[in-house]
Parts: C-alpha cells; structure tokens; sequence
C-alpha cells in the first residue's frame, strides 16, 4: 500500500524539474524492467503487481506491490503495464568517441516519441552515441525513455552546444540536405557524424556549414518530406554496413 | 460565430460512428487544407480565422470564419491551426492495379500515428495504392488524416479481409520475416505487395504463407525490433529504385 506521499512523489518525477534535481526517472511496463535490471543503470525502486512478482521471483531489490489502482495513479502511460521502476540518471564519464564509429547528432529533435525511435533506431544500427543539441528532447522525459523500448540501456546520449562542438570535430560530417549525393551513392561509411535535423526546420543554419558529406534521399513521389525518424532509418540503413 | 449545435455538430465528426455514418471526415491546419483544396477530395466546409482567410482570398467555398476561441472548441489538435476543413470521404470506384506497380499492404497497423506515417512514406516513394486489413485504423481518423501531413490527397487505401484477399493475388508478395532474404540483395523490383505486420505482433499467422518473397533487414546492433513505420521506410528505400 503506498502512502499519499509516495504516490505524489512518483507523481512528480513526471516533472523534469524534480527528476534534474534528484537525478532520477521512471520506466514502466515488464519490457523495459527486463532491460533495464540487466544494465548499468542503477534501479532504486520497483512498484509491481503481485502477477509482474511471482513472474519475477529471482529479482531482488526495493521492490514494493501495489494494486491496480495504485498502479494506475503512479502510471504516466494510458494503460498502465504491471511494473514502474525508478533508477538513476547516468551521468557520462567521458566524452564520446569519433574516430572509427558513427555517432548520431540530434539537431533539436522536439517530439520525444521521435526522440526515442531514433534512439532506438541507433541501437539496431549498433550505433551507441548520440550527441544532441540544448534544444533536442531530454532523454529522461519518460515518453522518450518509453519509446526506447530499452535501447536507452544500451545508447550514451550527451547534450552540448552545437556550435561550439562541432567547430573542434575532425571526422566526416553526414547531414541530410536537399541537393546532397544520393545515400544510393555513398557507399558504406564507418566513421563520422550523421546530423539529423529538427521535425520541421531541418538543420539549422549555424551548423549547416560544418556538414561536410551532403547526403539526400531521393524522392520518387510527391510526399513534402519525411518524418525525422523514418528519414534517420532509412540514411543509416544505406550508411552503416550490414553485418556478414 | 458557430451555433452550439454546429460546435456539436463538428466535434462528433471526432467520432467514428458519426463520420461512417455521414461520409465525412476532419483535417486541419494550412498545409493539409492547402493539399486537400487541390485534391479531387470534395471539401463541404471550412471553419478559418481571419489570418487564413485573408491569406486565401482566391479560396472560394463555404467559409465560415471563427474566433481562436471557437477553433479551440472545434479542433481535435492540441494546438489548432488557422483552418479546420470538413470533406467528403472517397468511395474508391476501382480495384487496385497489381500488375507493374508495388503496392503496400497492412496487415493489422493500429496506431493511427503509425498508418499516417506509412501512407506519407508511401507517397514519398511514389506508392499510390494501400490496402489494408480490416484491423487496421480507420483512414479518416484524425490523427490518421493529419500525420499523412497531405499524402492521404495522393495514396488511395482500401479496406480487405486479407485472407481471402491474397489468394487471388498472382504478383510477387514481399513481407518482412526473421529469416527472409537481406534488403541489401533483393535488388529494385518494380511489382509486387509488401505486406507490413501488426506493431507488436507482426504479419499474423493467417496470411503469412502468401508470402512468395520474405525480406529482411538485417540487424547490426541490439534493438529487439524496429517500429512498423521505420521498417516500411527502410524495406522501401531498398525495394523501390530512386529516380534517374
């Protein structure tokens, strides 16, 4: 049974303002549990339903059981799923590594769900970096850390300010413009960035100079533009090289 | 100035039930009113503020001018636009054309986020023809109208029950399956379905045998999957072979 308190303190870590100042956030449901108890995050606390502890009965930590309908007041999804688990925010060691890797750049990803996808298109890409500008989601906005589906476990997300990082960057610079050579064209690349501009401006004019392989996915119909998302899926899948 | 019934009138337009049963439907915002006023969409209605209508003085119709306030009311986005317009849902006169064209299908696509996506992907790629499986969303949902972001003017959808649908079918079937063959060798293809499978629980058991050619995209890192709309972008930019 969690007190009025416990309950409004879950509550308030929906609010990036308490989740900065504690250095925590939330995860829910049985999939993301699964990832992130095998990670390096730390899990600090674990609301479940009785069905999520007898299913995980090896699992051992600060686990408390709640019912349904606690469940759904601590929830931040529309259908509550099982398991909320509170952990601490990473706080990156080092600095990322350019050479011989790709490393995503989010120039102002808004939409958290997009943020997230792309995220989790990374992962599946084996892509493990992405540097994003002051201006692109925060990471543990918990609509982010959800649409991870976990592969926040396994990406490194640093913020900095764009232009005045990328000036000190000697590794090839991937961006999407609109007279750019054909991603049918590059070829596979193993080491540079791949800037990703936001939803509807694009890349932005004060790092739009710093790109230094234009790269364009040729339309064949009429659609306008692509979401940033898909546009990110399909350049990687035309950039990295598969495996075998 | 809008009367409470016509304030009414509109909001239950949000309502499936209402939509089927007067063959209308919503869209919003200048872009999509842009694209559907030059569409062989019929548009019945639309509901602007001053700032559009002084911007669209060639636009003729019946216009009604509204109050941000009333737009608000009206509006099914958080953050209305300008401009809500009500047309008239297409009753498609014609089967799609298999032969010489690749045509998408959807097998189960929910999320209406997601079914807009595909078709603005699908336009992008020069696809005009979607037919989807019954349990796929509505066309003239909302949320499906707005993310084409206009595609919905261009792709035509039709509603199937793909099990007996397919076995009909004589061109080539692609679908994305563990253990089909890598996007990265298929070469371009100019005819043919590729079937899109549910979000989470992918083609379903029914159709799967009409699969005459399963794809793959291969996976270089830990991602368990990729979203249906991202794996549609990816399969497509593969498949389909861009311009020139």
């Amino acid at each position: 049974m969690l007190s009025k308190n416990e309950i409004k303190y879950i509550q308030s870590l929906g609010h990036k303002k308490q989740r900065d100042n504690d250095g925590l956030f939330i995860a829910e449901g049985p999939k993301m549990a699964g990832e992130l108890l095998n990670s390096n995050f730390e899990v600090s606390d674990i609301y479940a339903t009785t069905q999520w502890i007898s299913n995980h009965k090896h699992v051992s930590g600060n686990i408390t059981e709640v019912s349904l309908v606690e469940l759904e007041r601590i929830s931040n999804l529309q259908t509550p799923n099982q398991v909320l688990l509170i952990a601490k925010q990473k706080t990156l060691q080092q600095e990322p590594v350019l050479q011989n890797y790709i490393t995503l750049v989010l120039d102002g990803i808004q939409d958290p769900g997009n943020m997230g996808t792309i995220i989790r298109i990374a992962d599946w890409f084996g892509i493990s970096q992405v540097v994003a500008g002051m201006d692109t989601a925060e990471l543990y906005n918990p609509k982010v850390v959800q649409s991870t589906m976990g592969s926040i476990c396994r990406v490194s997300v640093w913020y900095k300010h764009l232009e005045q990082w990328l000036p000190k960057i000697d590794v090839p610079v991937y961006g999407a413009l609109l007279h750019g050579k054909s991603i049918y064209n590059t070829g596979f690349v193993n080491e540079g960035l791949l800037i990703i501009g936001n939803e509807s401006k694009g890349i932005s004019k004060e790092i739009i100079d710093y790109i230094t392989h234009p790269v364009t996915i040729p339309k064949v119909g009429h659609a306008e533009s692509l979401n940033a998302a898909i546009a990110t899926g399909i350049i990687l899948s035309h950039l990295v090289k598969p495996p075998g």
